[in-house]
């Protein structure tokens, strides 16, 4: 095993690890706790959930893997704060998006080679990429996660 | 700047950029507001303060640098639950505590070479790592970046 295969398996187990832990927390949690707020006033279960498959879906595009899977997610989700609109998807829905989404992901993930998680993301310019070489696809899973772990330890007051 | 460099710097500029993410909200955060808890019934500031100053010294010892610096704290912040220790240090205590883990942290970590990030940490076996090369050093690092993710998620509910 290469630097390179052993790098991209170190990032890649703590991505799955991450997936695995919001899941099994996920399947935990019913979906009238999932409209329950985190704590008072603050963000409820299923915001965080359409969050996140909001935030996955940008992973497409940035990694160049086609287009997103759940558009209409990203105005109720992304732009707006919790409870700012009305009329979202039911727990249930976004389940089902969840897994769809996990499972879509994986398999573009797993097409690439791992030099290949080293070229640049479709944000940064080519000419820029040059100097900052760290700017690549294997670097978006690097905060993808982090922000997974970050709402993961919210999703888990539910309990 | 080659390949190991690259990705040392990648996962040391989350490990950083998390460590300023807790830090700033830390801040932000008065020492009567990290007595309560972070939702009802749940851990209080202050427990997770403690928690990720004995996490993080426990790094001291994985990544071969020394001595824990804080060796008292593992039993109140990670061996027991929040509440299950009445006398616990003061958070004016542990803030400063913290401040200076970080230093001496940085201070070490940035003492190693990149390739010697690869090495094995001290709790695999030599024979283990022969197979298994991710559990090296900087793994401790990723682990340790999307633990300190988790707990800001909380913290930030103190806001």
């Amino acid at each position: 095993m290469n630097s390179n295969q052993t790098i991209v398996k170190m990032v890649f187990d703590r991505w799955y690890g991450s997936i695995k832990n919001w899941d099994t927390l996920l399947n935990s949690i019913t979906d009238a706790q999932l409209q329950k707020e985190i704590a008072a006033g603050k963000n409820r279960g299923i915001y965080l959930l359409g969050h996140l498959i909001a935030v996955h879906d940008d992973m497409l595009l940035l990694l160049n893997m086609g287009n997103k899977l759940y558009p209409e997610l990203h105005e109720p989700f992304l732009k707006s704060a919790d409870k700012a609109i009305a009329q979202i998807p039911s727990a249930k829905e976004l389940r089902a998006h969840w897994s769809m989404q996990c499972e879509v992901l994986r398999q573009k993930m797993e097409s690439l080679k791992p030099e290949e998680w080293f070229e640049k993301h479709t944000a940064v310019p080519a000419e820029d990429f040059i100097k900052e070489p760290h700017r690549n696809k294997l670097n978006i899973i690097i905060t993808r996660t982090t922000h997974l772990a970050y709402h993961t330890g919210q999703l888990v007051l539910l309990k």
